[in-house]
Protein backbone atom coordinates (compact mmCIF):
# COMPACT_ATOMS: atom_id res chain seq x y z
CA UNK A 1 0.00 0.00 0.00
CA UNK A 2 0.48 3.62 0.06
CA UNK A 3 1.80 4.90 3.38
CA UNK A 4 2.22 8.64 4.81
CA UNK A 5 4.51 7.93 7.60
CA UNK A 6 3.80 11.42 9.83
CA UNK A 7 6.45 12.12 12.94
CA UNK A 8 7.86 14.90 14.78
CA UNK A 9 10.32 17.31 13.18
CA UNK A 10 10.27 21.11 14.14
CA UNK A 11 8.64 19.56 17.86
CA UNK A 12 11.76 17.49 18.31
CA UNK A 13 13.09 14.23 17.45
CA UNK A 14 13.75 12.13 20.77
CA UNK A 15 11.56 9.48 19.18
CA UNK A 16 14.06 9.04 15.88
CA UNK A 17 14.95 5.43 16.55
CA UNK A 18 11.29 4.48 16.42
CA UNK A 19 10.71 6.26 13.54
CA UNK A 20 13.60 4.20 11.99
CA UNK A 21 11.97 0.96 12.94
CA UNK A 22 8.47 1.62 11.49
CA UNK A 23 9.95 3.13 8.31
CA UNK A 24 12.06 -0.03 7.65
CA UNK A 25 9.58 -1.85 8.62
CA UNK A 26 6.85 -0.70 6.40
CA UNK A 27 9.84 -1.16 3.37
CA UNK A 28 10.81 -4.44 4.17
CA UNK A 29 7.25 -5.40 3.58
CA UNK A 30 6.70 -4.00 0.04
CA UNK A 31 5.20 -0.65 1.28
CA UNK A 32 5.29 2.43 -0.83
CA UNK A 33 6.56 5.41 1.76
CA UNK A 34 6.65 8.66 0.33
CA UNK A 35 8.02 9.60 3.25
CA UNK A 36 9.90 7.69 4.66
CA UNK A 37 13.31 10.14 4.84
CA UNK A 38 11.58 11.83 8.14
CA UNK A 39 12.63 8.94 10.00
CA UNK A 40 16.53 9.84 8.79
CA UNK A 41 18.58 11.02 11.72
CA UNK A 42 19.32 14.41 10.08
CA UNK A 43 15.90 15.22 8.23
CA UNK A 44 16.45 18.51 10.72
CA UNK A 45 19.00 20.11 8.77
CA UNK A 46 17.77 18.49 4.97
CA UNK A 47 13.85 19.62 5.91
CA UNK A 48 15.48 22.67 7.79
CA UNK A 49 16.25 24.22 4.13
CA UNK A 50 12.68 23.66 1.90
CA UNK A 51 10.28 26.54 1.96
CA UNK A 52 7.43 26.11 4.03
CA UNK A 53 4.81 26.36 1.32
CA UNK A 54 6.70 23.45 -0.67
CA UNK A 55 6.85 20.93 2.71
CA UNK A 56 2.97 21.96 2.81
CA UNK A 57 2.25 21.43 -0.64
CA UNK A 58 4.28 18.09 -0.84
CA UNK A 59 2.94 16.85 2.04
CA UNK A 60 -0.96 17.29 1.92
CA UNK A 61 -0.45 15.62 -1.61
CA UNK A 62 1.13 12.62 -0.09
CA UNK A 63 -1.79 12.27 2.49
CA UNK A 64 -4.44 12.83 -0.14
CA UNK A 65 -2.80 9.84 -2.26
CA UNK A 66 -2.20 7.52 0.41
CA UNK A 67 -3.63 4.91 0.92
CA UNK A 68 -3.38 4.44 5.41
CA UNK A 69 -1.59 7.15 7.44
CA UNK A 70 1.25 5.63 10.10
CA UNK A 71 1.88 8.03 13.08
CA UNK A 72 3.93 8.42 15.76
CA UNK A 73 2.74 11.01 18.62
CA UNK A 74 4.91 10.11 21.63
CA UNK A 75 6.59 13.61 20.74
CA UNK A 76 3.96 16.95 20.50
CA UNK A 77 3.69 18.25 16.69
CA UNK A 78 1.07 20.60 15.29
CA UNK A 79 2.09 18.97 11.74
CA UNK A 80 0.98 15.49 12.85
CA UNK A 81 -2.26 16.87 14.65
CA UNK A 82 -2.92 18.53 11.26
CA UNK A 83 -1.97 15.81 9.05
CA UNK A 84 -4.17 13.44 11.29
CA UNK A 85 -7.56 15.22 11.27
CA UNK A 86 -6.41 16.00 7.25
CA UNK A 87 -6.37 12.31 6.42
CA UNK A 88 -9.83 11.46 8.56
CA UNK A 89 -11.02 14.15 6.74
CA UNK A 90 -10.88 12.44 3.34
CA UNK A 91 -11.60 8.81 5.34
CA UNK A 92 -8.10 7.72 5.46
CA UNK A 93 -7.42 4.91 8.23
CA UNK A 94 -4.99 6.31 10.91
CA UNK A 95 -2.61 4.15 12.73
CA UNK A 96 -1.22 6.15 15.76
CA UNK A 97 1.71 4.99 18.49
CA UNK A 98 3.21 6.36 21.26
CA UNK A 99 5.46 4.52 23.64
CA UNK A 100 3.88 4.30 27.21
CA UNK A 101 4.53 7.02 29.47
CA UNK A 102 3.92 9.69 26.77
CA UNK A 103 2.03 12.41 27.72
CA UNK A 104 -0.44 12.24 24.60
CA UNK A 105 -3.47 15.03 23.70
CA UNK A 106 -6.58 14.24 24.46
CA UNK A 107 -7.79 15.06 21.43
CA UNK A 108 -5.76 12.09 20.07
CA UNK A 109 -6.47 9.47 22.53
CA UNK A 110 -9.92 10.14 23.02
CA UNK A 111 -10.81 9.51 19.20
CA UNK A 112 -13.56 7.36 18.32
CA UNK A 113 -13.24 7.17 14.68
CA UNK A 114 -13.57 3.32 13.35
CA UNK A 115 -10.68 4.37 11.18
CA UNK A 116 -8.54 5.55 14.00
CA UNK A 117 -6.58 3.25 15.80
CA UNK A 118 -3.77 4.08 19.09
CA UNK A 119 -1.36 1.58 20.47
CA UNK A 120 1.14 2.60 23.43
CA UNK A 121 3.53 0.55 22.56
CA UNK A 122 6.81 -0.60 25.22
CA UNK A 123 9.46 -1.15 22.73
CA UNK A 124 9.53 -0.24 18.88
CA UNK A 125 9.38 -4.22 18.44
CA UNK A 126 6.03 -3.56 19.88
CA UNK A 127 4.88 -1.03 17.66
CA UNK A 128 5.75 -1.96 14.72
CA UNK A 129 4.22 -5.81 15.33
CA UNK A 130 0.92 -3.74 16.07
CA UNK A 131 1.01 -1.58 13.05
CA UNK A 132 1.15 -4.85 10.95
CA UNK A 133 -1.50 -6.28 12.45
CA UNK A 134 -3.45 -2.92 11.61
CA UNK A 135 -2.24 -3.07 8.06
CA UNK A 136 -3.37 -6.38 7.54
CA UNK A 137 -6.95 -5.60 8.78
CA UNK A 138 -6.97 -2.69 6.49
CA UNK A 139 -5.40 -4.57 3.60
CA UNK A 140 -8.21 -7.24 4.38
CA UNK A 141 -11.16 -5.03 4.45
CA UNK B 1 -18.82 36.00 17.13
CA UNK B 2 -18.49 33.01 18.56
CA UNK B 3 -14.45 31.55 18.83
CA UNK B 4 -12.74 28.62 19.45
CA UNK B 5 -9.74 29.57 21.15
CA UNK B 6 -6.64 26.80 20.77
CA UNK B 7 -3.89 26.10 22.90
CA UNK B 8 -1.41 23.74 24.30
CA UNK B 9 -2.40 21.89 27.11
CA UNK B 10 -0.92 18.70 27.39
CA UNK B 11 2.54 19.48 25.10
CA UNK B 12 3.29 22.12 27.67
CA UNK B 13 2.54 25.23 29.19
CA UNK B 14 4.97 28.00 28.79
CA UNK B 15 2.77 30.52 26.82
CA UNK B 16 -0.38 30.45 29.17
CA UNK B 17 0.12 34.18 29.93
CA UNK B 18 -0.13 35.13 26.38
CA UNK B 19 -3.04 32.40 26.19
CA UNK B 20 -4.86 34.79 28.80
CA UNK B 21 -4.28 37.89 27.30
CA UNK B 22 -5.37 36.23 23.97
CA UNK B 23 -8.85 34.91 25.86
CA UNK B 24 -9.30 38.27 27.84
CA UNK B 25 -9.02 40.37 24.78
CA UNK B 26 -12.01 38.40 23.12
CA UNK B 27 -14.24 38.11 26.08
CA UNK B 28 -13.68 41.91 26.71
CA UNK B 29 -14.67 42.53 22.77
CA UNK B 30 -17.57 40.70 23.20
CA UNK B 31 -16.94 37.80 21.89
CA UNK B 32 -18.34 34.07 23.31
CA UNK B 33 -15.45 31.87 23.94
CA UNK B 34 -16.21 28.06 24.89
CA UNK B 35 -12.63 27.51 25.42
CA UNK B 36 -12.29 30.32 27.25
CA UNK B 37 -11.02 28.28 30.69
CA UNK B 38 -8.25 26.50 28.46
CA UNK B 39 -6.36 30.11 29.17
CA UNK B 40 -6.25 29.64 32.91
CA UNK B 41 -3.36 28.52 35.12
CA UNK B 42 -4.49 25.05 36.75
CA UNK B 43 -6.20 23.88 33.41
CA UNK B 44 -3.76 20.91 33.51
CA UNK B 45 -5.24 20.00 36.32
CA UNK B 46 -8.61 20.51 35.81
CA UNK B 47 -8.32 18.89 32.22
CA UNK B 48 -6.70 16.06 33.74
CA UNK B 49 -9.92 14.56 35.10
CA UNK B 50 -11.77 14.68 32.30
CA UNK B 51 -12.04 11.37 29.76
CA UNK B 52 -10.33 11.71 26.21
CA UNK B 53 -13.31 10.53 24.76
CA UNK B 54 -15.52 13.23 26.47
CA UNK B 55 -12.93 15.79 25.37
CA UNK B 56 -12.77 14.93 22.49
CA UNK B 57 -16.69 15.13 21.72
CA UNK B 58 -16.82 18.38 23.52
CA UNK B 59 -13.82 20.13 21.50
CA UNK B 60 -15.04 18.88 18.20
CA UNK B 61 -18.59 19.91 18.69
CA UNK B 62 -17.15 23.49 20.12
CA UNK B 63 -14.62 23.51 16.34
CA UNK B 64 -17.81 22.77 14.39
CA UNK B 65 -20.44 25.31 16.08
CA UNK B 66 -17.80 28.20 16.28
CA UNK B 67 -17.21 31.14 13.72
CA UNK B 68 -13.25 32.11 13.75
CA UNK B 69 -10.90 29.44 15.34
CA UNK B 70 -7.75 31.60 17.13
CA UNK B 71 -4.81 29.17 18.12
CA UNK B 72 -1.87 30.30 19.82
CA UNK B 73 1.07 27.65 17.76
CA UNK B 74 4.38 28.71 19.97
CA UNK B 75 4.06 25.02 21.65
CA UNK B 76 4.34 21.46 19.90
CA UNK B 77 0.81 20.37 20.11
CA UNK B 78 -1.38 17.64 18.37
CA UNK B 79 -4.63 18.64 19.45
CA UNK B 80 -4.32 22.13 18.29
CA UNK B 81 -2.42 20.81 14.90
CA UNK B 82 -6.02 18.61 14.64
CA UNK B 83 -8.21 21.35 15.27
CA UNK B 84 -6.82 24.16 12.65
CA UNK B 85 -6.96 21.08 10.18
CA UNK B 86 -10.43 20.16 11.23
CA UNK B 87 -11.85 23.86 11.23
CA UNK B 88 -10.29 23.84 8.04
CA UNK B 89 -12.25 21.01 6.45
CA UNK B 90 -14.81 23.17 7.98
CA UNK B 91 -14.28 26.20 6.25
CA UNK B 92 -14.21 27.81 9.15
CA UNK B 93 -11.32 30.79 9.11
CA UNK B 94 -8.47 30.04 11.52
CA UNK B 95 -6.29 32.74 13.01
CA UNK B 96 -3.12 31.58 14.56
CA UNK B 97 -0.28 33.26 16.06
CA UNK B 98 3.30 32.79 17.81
CA UNK B 99 6.34 34.34 19.61
CA UNK B 100 8.99 35.39 17.29
CA UNK B 101 11.91 33.00 17.79
CA UNK B 102 9.42 29.79 18.65
CA UNK B 103 9.99 26.68 16.20
CA UNK B 104 6.64 26.11 14.23
CA UNK B 105 5.50 23.48 12.15
CA UNK B 106 6.21 24.06 8.03
CA UNK B 107 2.58 22.78 7.81
CA UNK B 108 1.66 25.68 9.87
CA UNK B 109 3.85 28.30 8.16
CA UNK B 110 3.24 27.16 5.00
CA UNK B 111 -0.81 26.83 4.73
CA UNK B 112 -1.75 28.98 1.71
CA UNK B 113 -5.62 28.93 2.27
CA UNK B 114 -6.83 32.42 2.27
CA UNK B 115 -8.91 31.38 5.44
CA UNK B 116 -5.93 31.13 7.19
CA UNK B 117 -4.09 33.78 8.97
CA UNK B 118 -0.51 33.29 10.77
CA UNK B 119 1.12 35.91 12.83
CA UNK B 120 4.55 36.24 14.52
CA UNK B 121 4.26 38.61 17.29
CA UNK B 122 6.95 40.18 19.87
CA UNK B 123 4.46 40.57 23.14
CA UNK B 124 1.15 40.03 23.84
CA UNK B 125 -0.36 42.87 22.92
CA UNK B 126 1.02 42.70 19.59
CA UNK B 127 -0.85 39.45 19.24
CA UNK B 128 -3.87 40.89 20.84
CA UNK B 129 -3.69 43.40 17.98
CA UNK B 130 -3.43 41.84 14.98
CA UNK B 131 -6.30 39.04 16.05
CA UNK B 132 -8.64 42.03 16.62
CA UNK B 133 -7.57 43.40 13.13
CA UNK B 134 -8.46 39.41 11.68
CA UNK B 135 -11.48 39.12 13.46
CA UNK B 136 -13.29 42.81 12.15
CA UNK B 137 -12.30 41.34 8.33
CA UNK B 138 -13.94 38.11 8.99
CA UNK B 139 -16.88 40.27 10.67
CA UNK B 140 -16.74 42.48 7.68
CA UNK B 141 -16.99 39.70 4.93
Amino acid sequence: MNIYFSCSITGGRNDQPVYRSLVKALLEDGHSVPTAHLADENITLQEGIVEADEIYRRDVGWVTGCDVVVAEVSTPSHGVGYEIALAESLGKPVFCCYQIGSRVSKMILGNPSTLFHIYAYNTADDAVENMRVFLKTVENE
